[in-house]
């Protein structure tokens, strides 16, 4: 069990704030769901089967506020404590208070969000495990759930050029045995996946990087966890996450398509999935809906860390995500694949370094529930009405007719094919996208 | 024989101007090479074996200098003739005779820049059977070589939404035909490497958008283009463009690592390579060097599209690249790979719409080879001096050590390092990256 | 009036489609108003006094659907005819027989627009009198109103280094007589505004740009410009255009801001006003609503040309903006300050490429017509709740008190302030600003 | 002066770094200019005279490596000391032990820079107080000279929303009170500049911002600032800081065109100048020389903070500036107007956060000063040989005829000159902007 006073003490934080609950649309309580039912059931099944909510512990709980221009804003009750251990404590139980007063099922963590700052990778990994139980104790009193863990492999000097993908062996077994420690209590928290973000996987310059080498230890190491995932019993998914850049120069997770390409070159595919990011998609040039359809179709699908940058500022800003039309595109491509497995979404989202409130932690949250759970209604109600799905199959029915039939046979060939138009004068024509009336459709949807 | 009254009329349209040759850097003269000079030898080569430069038919001799917003500025001699035909053989006497004039060695084309327009797929065929008759002629009468042919599958209003990633198997069927005229000229004309530039193979929409059935097209289609080239007994390579948007608002050869995973998914590594482009580069959010790099070290490097977009402007310019400094950078990557194999740089530039007389043709080939030649000389230097590899080398010398062995044999887990790590306590350590050094080196070697 | 016939025969165009009405939000009918209600009041004003919605001539009765790498896709009845200026005339009838059918209340032309190719000004001069004697005619037979007319000083050859900024003076009159052509048709048809969009007004290079005199120059003749608006006794607004970029590497109406410093250094302020574009705000840097609160604040509001970009292609891709929630972000700026005066929103939007059936027209203006409602009506009820201006009121309430006005005296200096801070012993400390709160209250308000 | 114990042990951490020294392009000693090359003269005066160099403070001295996703990674000798008093002094001491050893004339700094940190302004204003006589004692002791300070408005949490901007009048006096204590330092300390950075000087969201209100404020409190300057006998110029965004979501001091419309609407022209940053230039859309000819037209040219980001990521990476044809660029606009007066470039560059060893901060400033000089040397020979100056003066030629002294005499109105183009019949014909030409005799004279 979590230390009671710890507890007690941080309940007291949030004490003037009721558990959140639904109110429907036109409730006037600014701490209250509007949207977000989660035993309303959709498309047969509940909301929150669907969304699978986490909320994260780093942006809410260890942040401070701070910038790379400023010092941090946020006056954190639990941003202290008689030492740094009281102070990991402390945290804990006012992580986990919040995580129950907005009934969401999930959270997520890095292994150092939960620990006291650790001067070495021993001291790291006793004071992770002494974490991890006080993890259990309050997963189990408080019914909250693991959706994922993961290793900081990037907030250490030591990693300033990379984890796994480090020039320097040393470092790199560093990485590995916070993996290690950390997929394995992953396990033991009943964690339904394992992420790992590359953050300093890349380079900051060429002139110094062995492309070739860097990839291939990565690979390899990759392949590691998901033989130590199998060998341990850990049946959730192993999860990379696309970002093109930011901390470094440029990242090798890139993007989805780009990490087809790695795990196909490293015959993981099958074994590892992507967490998608909104902000990190619109980073590198695509837009939600589109990394979502990349991996639906590529096979790659595992979870979501919701949120949202802005398009105004070129770097990460994390921001809770209330574009439900833009969602509402991305569900789209998601839902009829059969949604989210193991995954779910994940509030990677921070409220702006102006927030400085704990109440505003509460705005943020409940703001963004309710931007996914309406975009969960209007995809629902499209799928439901079926017009989109049946443009799109009129709209490639000539594959199924005896041309495309043809020209997809095993028998056909470049030559077979271009002799075939030309002995038929084909003269194909372009018919109309009707990109509008689609798009018509949609915003006809948005609750 | 191509028409000899249309060629001597067209060779008088740059009559004034002498052949252009290498005359050093300190010439007063602006139409003569400062730093081309195609004999001397770098690094053990020719640099015009190094370079392999070729001039682009469309950007010089189709385009009239429109744009979205307005109509052609340029007032080319070659741009009309009694008919359409008449104007398409001027247009071809002109443009080899500006291939002679500038000595460099190749040359590239779409199949409807040589032709006239054509109403329909047949008149289409003819008029390019006919035009690549006299491709041969010239190429025989002049030395210029061709480095690659492409069949144009974006400009007729039935590739609206893709040649090979048509909705419509019609339209797909005309594109396997076009393709399959325009490599076999290719293979006829000694065509170095056969490019598929996939424009329209993409999309606008998601929503109406079957991006599984439209990619499994493209694989299929592809590998019968491959299946094909050996057919025919073509040796050159068979190339893909990456680019990330425009015109569509999705293309799917985004970047090279995107390209990487499609080649893989349907197995035609080694069989297909890519056609690199500065510009397309950085719309994608990398450095031209990063995609050479990872060509390089994935074996996809086929040729090179070169040229320069600005970085104020989200779009395609196609300026000549002047920025030699830039250009190092990713020869820096190549060379020690071997250099360009069938490949060449190929100028896929074009003068600016202000730049509306013939002569701002040569000054921008002449700035533009000037460029390549000086990062050429720039870039041998530097791996003479062997600085950079050298420092590379010594950073990730670790992996050599015991440690590093231990990590990477077959008998590594993640448990066994992880084990290694705790039991030697590790705490690696991070070593300065000496970037700033390293770009100091760049700035030395620069001419 | 317009020749009856050619009247006649475009209805027939659109003949099978019947006025445009409003239906309601759950109507099935995709060619209805779901919620544009043009009489329904709104904050104490009809819905179409309110945004006064305008159709443009260009984009959807002009351009063919073609692009800088692809020919027209659009086949159009109205592109056509026996001669130049039967099409022209043809093309008329079928724009204001949509304007008809959608039932908005305003239109918008650029002198090319509404006549034939004019090889010369005197033809244009001629050719365009004559067109607008045409255009009035059918604005008294369907009471479509004229929000406003410009001259285009970019698709000519002779604009390609730009209008009124051309180093060539010769060039600088053609356009000086566009305009006073234009600016004087356009009084005569009622317009609301004179609108000037400097598509060629910047410069592709520095090296051949005297950047002083391109200003000065645009100073004056703009000042002329508003002179002759006077003398004439045209009582609508001189509007010029915010855009950073496109055609040219750069603009000088690069945006709100840069404009108020021009207008302010030609002394033109309070004559001259912006026409806002979102997707010109979003390639500048700026979110819509930024600009239109820049417009707000600086008094330089006139009009918007309301559409969208995406947030993936760096150029300018004018698509119908179905995004209300940005929209009600920019109408929170603008209602409050009592909204458009002589200016509207004007659909400044094409159907993509890919939408090639006429029928995609309508999709497209209902799609934006309703998006716009939905936002005015999501605005309206943000203002009459009054809880978030509220906020804002109480957020700088310090500036009432005794320290605020002390600072804002006229007595105030540098060092009397510092002296009261150190005397004081002021210690100012941050207050949240509460951002999700308040886009939470946004996302409860939107329809 | 300065506390000599601290002062030599710190020499000794640069203790085997002799000065740095001229040796030529062709050493290979790293660590000496191999074209900076102070005492040479260019175009008339010397190379340091036409530079004025300057490091800078906070980058190089007081950052530890820190990003937003990762602590420290510098060991720097002089982060630390028995307490942060001694911390702060032993900062110093190194700091002007660099400053000499690279043998620049100049250097910048912030209030919080310089001082140890302080709980209260009170304390700020003592600790500063202290500080600055130690920088005094430095100045004379080494030569080194200060370029400008200013007060750090953005790093304390009191300025999340803003210092001058701040919706709390108790926040702005504390500013207040800071710039007229930096001020007045700078003054004592002989600075030529004084600067204002408004990092935070700008909203994060327009819905609890005052927009107006703010811009009066910061319009109000500037004038104070130049007020108080010439009360006080400074002589220097007050400069301003064009960013677009970071930290903020948009930032008032947008850009130097912004900046020049801001300073109009509160009568601060000729009082207020800017500081241009190349990194802010292209985050804002703009090149580095854009920003110059800008600010030279507009009559506000100030100073330069010399450095450059990356154009793959999108924000301020100050590296620093190894573009020398960049630079060039710039100076090609800065040389003709006089160049830098009271202004000098300020090395606003830090080494990458995995270039951890003191010794790379030698490395990142001399290759920073070499790539100045290089471009200096490149634009005086451009200068020299005028034929750029030559080209623009012919393309404008018009305007000095007869037309174009008619269009722009006082007598001229816009039916004025459209009646002189319809009589004359003008149809003003588009010339060769002949860029391409311009661009090569630009690289013909890079060194």
């Amino acid at each position: 069990m979590a230390d009671t006073n710890t507890s007690l003490s941080t309940r007291s934080i949030f004490s003037d704030i009721a558990p959140i609950k639904f109110e429907g649309p036109d409730t006037e309580n600014q701490l209250a769901y509007r949207y977000y039912n989660k035993d309303q059931i959709v498309l047969g099944k509940r909301m929150e089967d669907h969304l699978r909510m986490a909320v994260c512990y780093w942006h809410s709980f260890c942040w401070d506020g701070f910038d790379i221009f400023g010092a941090g804003t946020f006056d954190r009750p639990w941003h202290g404590g008689a030492n740094d251990r009281a102070a990991a404590d402390l945290k804990m139980a006012a992580a986990f208070d919040f995580f129950s007063k907005l009934g969401l099922p999930y959270y997520c963590f890095h292994d150092v969000d939960v620990t006291e700052a650790s001067d070495t990778p021993d001291a790291l990994s006793n004071n992770f495990k002494r974490s991890s139980d006080n993890l259990a104790a309050y997963q189990e009193e408080t019914g909250t759930k693991l959706l994922w863990g993961t290793a900081n492999l990037f907030s250490h000097p030591r990693y300033a050029a990379g984890g796994l993908t480090n020039p320097d062996p040393e470092v790199a077994a560093c990485a590995i045995r916070q993996i290690r420690d950390c997929l394995e209590a992953t396990h033991r928290l009943g964690g339904s996946n394992y992420v790992l973000w590359g953050g300093r996987e890349g380079y900051d310059t060429l002139l110094n990087t062995d492309l070739n080498r860097e990839l291939e230890n990565f690979g390899r190491f990759l392949s590691m966890v998901v033989e130590h995932k199998h060998k341990i019993g850990f049946t959730g998914k192993i999860l990379i996450e696309p970002k093109p850049h930011e901390p470094m120069y440029h990242q090798y997770d890139f993007d989805t398509a780009t990490i087809y390409g790695f795990l196909s070159r490293f015959d993981l595919l099958g074994e590892v999935h992507v967490n998608i990011e909104p902000n990190h998609a619109t980073l590198s040039g695509h837009s939600f809906a589109h990394e979502v359809a990349t991996a639906v179709s590529l096979g790659m699908m595992g979870s979501i860390d919701i949120n949202s940058g802005n398009y105004q500022n070129g770097w990460d800003t994390d921001q809770f995500n209330l574009d439900s039309r833009d969602i509402t595109l991305a569900l789209l491509e998601l839902l009829p694949s059969g949604g989210l497995d193991t995954g779910g979404f994940n509030f990677d989202a921070k409220v702006r370094r102006q927030s400085s409130e704990p109440v505003d932690l509460f705005y943020g949250h409940i703001g963004g529930a309710d931007a996914l759970a309406r975009a969960l209604l209007a995809a629902a109600d499209l799928v439901e009405r079926g017009q989109i799905s049946e443009m799109k199959q009129k709209r490639y029915a000539g594959w199924d007719g005896p041309l495309g039939q043809n020209m997809t046979s095993d028998q056909a060939s470049l030559a077979s094919i271009a002799d075939q138009a030309a002995t038929a004068g084909l003269n194909g024509t372009h018919s109309s996208g009707h990109q509008e009336y689609l798009e018509n459709l949609v915003a006809r949807s948005l609750k």
